[in-house]
Order: C-alpha cells, then sequence, then structure tokens
C-alpha cells in the first residue's frame, strides 16, 4: 500500500512523464498533478516539442477547479516565452494556493525565475520533492541544456571475455531476444543512433526502432571519415529515418553533394584523418540532437570513451566465452599502464535479462 | 528498463487510474491513454462521478491526432447514456483506428456492448492487456455492480496473540504510526467506515481521514441497534463527514427523529434485536455506498465473518503479546469445530512495516 501525501502525487507525475520519454525531442519530460479537496482534479505531460507544457494540460482538465488547488510538478514551470507562453503566468492567473516542484530547471533562461515568479505572488511553493527521481529523469536534457552537448550513451553487447564478434567477426546474436528488444526501447528514448562506417559496410543495418507497437526512430549518424559509404546502403536508400554522416575536411567534395542530393547531411568534423568526435558532438548538439545512442562497435566505443565523452554506459553480457587473439573486445583502446587509472563506473545499476545480464553505469573521469 | 509494447501504454493508463481510487464515487477508476505515431498524444482519467470519463479527456488532448490513433482504455467504453454520452460513440466519432481494452466492464448496461460497437465500425479492437490487474483495480467497483451490496474491507490491528485490547480495555496504540497512517490511506480508499456504538462510547472517534495532504473522509456507519449514541459525540455534532446510524425496527422513534433534526440519517435494519447486517449492507447499497471499511472491533468484525460479507480483510500485527483470558480478540464469534472448517484467505499478501506486518486476503466461504 502506499502513503497518500505530497509524493504520492509527484509519484504520479513522475511515473506520466517518464512515459513519454523519446517523444519531447530537445524538451524535457513532464508530469502535473492538480489536487483540489482531496482529489485529483486534473493531470498532464507535455507530449512533443511546440506543444502545450504539462501544467497547462492539467490546467486545462482542472477547469474551475483550478483556483485555491495545490499543483505537483515535475519540473519548475517555466518563466519566459518559448514556443508557448510562461506556465508561471497561468498557474498565476488561475490562482492556484500551492505549487509542488521537483526540481528547479536547470535552463539557465528559468533557473529559478518560475519559482521566484510564483512566490512573488504569494503563491505556496515547495521544491524539491522526489527530487533525485525528477533530476535523473531529465539527465539528458539536463546535460543538453546546460553544455549544447547531446547525452551518449553507449550501447554494447558482448560476451564474457568481453568480445562483440568471433575471430571470424561473426556476432549474430550474442545477447538474448529480450535483451535486443530493450536495445529498440533505447533507440526510442534518443535522439540519435551512432555507429562506424565499418557496421555499415558489414552489416547494412536499417538502425531504426522496431517494436512490438510503433515507436520513434531516431537520426542515424554514421561516422565516416572518408565517405567509403556505398549508395546502396539501407540508411542511405530507405528513408526510413534522418540520416546524417559525419566525416573530415579531406573527403570528397563531389561525394559530398551527391550524398546532400539524396538528401543526407554531411557534416564537416575537423582537418582529419579521423572524425574529430568532440566536434561532432556539438555539430550535433546545434542541429538539435539532445542524446545519442553509440551502437558503434568496439573502436569508437573505444574512443568515445579515451576523449571523456560518454555520459552512460548500457552493456549487456551473454554467458558466452568466444576466445579469439584476435576477436574485437567491446571497447578498443589505447588503455592505462596502472589499474588505478582505469575508467570507473559510479551508479552502477545490475538487471538480470533471462540469462543475460544488463550493467548500466555513468563513467567517472579520473581528470 | 521496460519494455514498450501494449503493456507499456495499458500500465500507464493503470497506473494512472489508480491514484485516483477512492475519488470516483460508485463508479470505477479507469485511466487512457491516446497513442499516435510512436508517441503519447492524450492521457485522461475519470476522476469524478458525473464529470467526463477517461476517454473523453485523453480525446480531447489529443485533438486531432486522435484521428487514426491507438487508445488504451483500462475499461471497456461505456455504451450508453449516463451521466455523459457514450465513450463508445466518441471514439468511433474521432476515428480512431485501434482500441485496447484491459477489462470488459462488468456493468450489466455495458457488457461488452461497448466492444461490440466499435467492432461494429471496423475498429480494431483487442481485449485482455493486463486484464487481471485491471479486474483487481476494480474488485470494489465489479462487487457493487454486480451486487448491489457494498465491498467490505474489514481492518484490524492486533497482537501477535490476536487481541486488540488489554484485559483492561487499553488499545493505544496496538500498531506503529506507519501502519496508523495507511488506515488513513484506507479510508480515503473507501466510501463508507463502520463502526460499532462500543467504539463511539468509549474512544469518541472522528472516523475522518487524515492524510499529510488533505483526502477524502467517508460516510461514517455507526451499528447501535438501540440508539445509545449521545448527542455529544463527535460524529453527531461534528459535521466533518456524513453519519448514518444503523438501527432496529424497535429502536425509540422519538429519538430517531431526534437524530434526523441534527442531519444524521437514520436506517432501520430489521425487527432486532441486533441490526440485520446483510440487509444493511443492501440499504446502504442503495444509498449509492459501494465500499465500506469496516473498523468495528472483535465483535463486529466476527459477525461480518460469520454471516460471509467480508470481501477482504486488512489484519495488522505489531510484535507484543498482552495475554489477558478476557481481553477482546480480533475476530469474536461463535466458531467451529472443526479446523478443516475455519475461513481461510486466498490471494493474501503480507507487507513489512517497520515492526509491524499487514497480511491481506480474501475469504474463501465454505458453502
Amino acid at each position: 500500500m502506499e502513503f497518500v501525501n505530497d509524493e504520492y502525487y509527484m509519484s504520479m507525475a513522475l511515473d506520466m512523464a517518464e512515459k513519454a520519454l523519446g517523444q519531447t525531442g530537445t524538451n524535457p519530460v513532464v508530469g502535473a498533478v492538480v489536487v483540489k479537496n482531496g482529489a485529483i482534479v486534473g493531470i498532464g505531460i507535455h507530449l512533443k516539442q511546440g506543444t502545450p507544457h504539462a501544467e497547462v494540460h492539467a490546467l486545462n482538465m482542472a477547469g474551475e477547479l483550478a483556483e485555491g488547488s495545490t499543483v505537483y510538478v515535475t519540473l519548475e514551470p517555466c518563466s519566459h516565452y518559448g514556443l508557448t507562453p510562461p506556465c508561471s503566468e497561468r498557474l498565476i492567473t488561475e490562482k492556484v494556493a500551492r505549487v509542488v516542484v521537483a526540481c528547479e530547471d536547470p535552463n539557465p533562461k528559468v533557473a529559478g525565475r518560475g519559482i521566484a515568479m510564483l512566490k512573488d505572488q504569494g503563491i505556496d511553493v515547495q521544491v524539491g520533492v522526489l527530487r533525485d527521481r525528477a533530476i535523473n529523469l531529465n539527465k539528458k536534457f539536463i546535460k543538453f541544456i546546460t553544455t549544447g552537448m547531446p547525452y551518449i550513451t553507449i550501447k554494447s553487447a558482448s560476451t564474457l571475455d568481453g568480445k562483440i564478434a568471433s575471430r571470424a567477426g561473426d556476432s549474430k546474436w550474442i545477447s538474448n531476444e529480450q535483451s535486443r528488444a530493450m536495445v529498440h526501447v533505447m533507440r526510442h528514448q534518443h535522439q540519435g543512433i551512432l555507429v562506424g562506417i565499418g557496421t555499415v559496410l558489414s552489416d547494412d543495418p536499417e538502425l531504426t526502432t522496431r517494436l512490438p507497437v510503433p515507436g520513434l526512430s531516431p537520426v542515424r549518424i554514421i561516422v565516416d571519415s572518408s565517405l567509403r559509404i556505398p549508395d546502396h546502403s539501407k540508411v542511405i536508400r530507405d528513408n526510413q529515418a534522418k540520416t546524417i554522416i559525419l566525416t573530415t575536411a579531406g573527403s570528397d567534395r563531389g561525394r559530398v553533394k551527391e550524398l546532400e542530393a539524396k538528401g543526407i547531411q554531411v557534416l564537416s568534423c575537423g582537418e582529419g584523418p579521423k572524425v574529430d568526435l568532440s566536434l561532432a558532438l556539438s555539430l550535433l548538439g546545434k542541429e538539435g540532437i539532445s542524446s545519442i545512442l553509440v551502437e558503434g562497435g568496439g573502436r569508437i566505443n573505444g574512443s568515445f570513451i579515451q576523449q571523456q565523452l560518454v555520459d552512460e554506459v548500457a552493456l549487456f553480457f551473454a554467458p558466452k566465452l568466444i576466445g579469439g587473439l584476435e576477436s574485437t573486445g567491446n571497447f578498443v583502446f589505447e588503455g592505462y599502464d596502472e589499474m588505478k587509472d582505469a575508467v570507473t563506473l559510479e551508479n552502477m545499476s545490475v538487471e538480470v535479462i533471462d540469462d543475460n545480464v544488463l550493467i548500466k553505469g555513468t563513467p567517472v573521469w579520473k581528470e
């Protein structure tokens, strides 16, 4: 049984917001619940960038009952004119009595101003109810709004000897069906998916979201420093999602034009010979891509780790040992001499998925 | 991590509906989620009797996006004109493509007609996604709509030797603070609360819902066969909630009129000398009370069990032994000679609440 208190209604708002993960673009997911005289009178979530915020939907449902109500909202109500008018103004106009906020908006355009506006009008405001959960829910948004860089999740599936393919290059399949289904949920919840040209050449993947119900496919991002991608690749010709190719200044200009003519966006990321990943991410951020799932293979993963560009890793392990002196590992990078210098994970979680184990965590950078 | 599939959206609808337990009167709690092109475009719950159903709120939020959408709803959409127009018609008008229903409406006025209406119009209807959870969520409603009798939950707090008071009658407190707080959640989620006149005379309780946030107080129902209740009792004079007194035909008519003049409703339940509990429950059902929390003490609890009027028990146990040959037990009734005839519980759940244990279950009647 659950206690009925502020946390009861805030957890409802958070639960609703959580279900919208992936569909709000560069906006946060937000939930709101309006409570009056001991009962819920309105609910709302933010559905999509450019459409009404959670509070607006919930206040619309509440109608005249909004006056004197308590509004639970998972993120500080906005104070600025963006694509929609400020929610703080709306809460004031509706004469709500109390606003309970899970966490402050990290958006520098808001950052406490929404709360201050409400308090200035004599509204009782409480901040911090289920704050940690609210912050975690919007970790991708928070990274993006405060740095302009997309949130990077590395996904990998490997054997227990850390290999993502056999010595002959076979990798179908390492993880089990449920684990592979979860990867599609992760795709649904990221705005971009990134692989290396090697993966495109060897597997010709679709890189779309395939769920038992329709889902949202991320923008497909291919790291291809010398534009080796063939026209017959699915990501070039299937139109199932937008495709962006990351390349270098040295790439053939004619080929760039050919690809652009096919509707493919090509971003030049440094002089080369390799794509400058850090520059690439800031360019992708400017394109409005606030989160990227890296399904890149060992070398891509290794580069991201070595350059400290990773926010989260999600590593599926299958109960197999494949061996092979040259088999590709899940993180191929130069490495460190001393174990104390290893990249460690914090906030670790472990999930058993039938006979697979999913280990998630956030890397800690030593310097 | 959660899979994204039909269950993903249906569990969202069920989670939202669950938070409204207690506020829909004799109506069921219902949640609805509208999904289009891989994203949520509308959400709704039924808030209160006589106000729009869950589907209507969710379709209003979806607006033009409702056309071609999938609507997840925890209970079969209604097909009849009640206090609001039928939701099946609205779904048809909105041209939704698919409706996923958790469980059929047990209301004889609906009972499959809502689903049939949708199918007749060529809408793809799937029934049974998370059915068991949906049925359990509305167990009170289902009992009431199919029998006209309120759903009865017996709550009791006892020592490990099954006593609800010491030999001197002391009972403050047996259970811990969290357990007692949970009882207030149970009150919030029932329409009526029932005690015997003995409890009123000895404790003069308020019988209201006291939560860290405002809650809904149930109708207070006092079993008082010979109208011994004094005018100074809180339930008579505090106006914090409606009070109904159950009595017998033999009660003093003048006293009945006095109580009625104070706004107290008096129901005559049989010839006496004791209140006919079964008749009382059917009269209370006619008054629109669809669920009752019995906090009655050992004799009341025993009578309800012996007369097989109980749908659920919620028994809090504290780690204490109080003894006393005459101390009142949690269920005082005549009993059976053989253990095989004992009333047993099924669907048992056990919850540890700090140093208390809450055991819940549904009685199985032998005949």
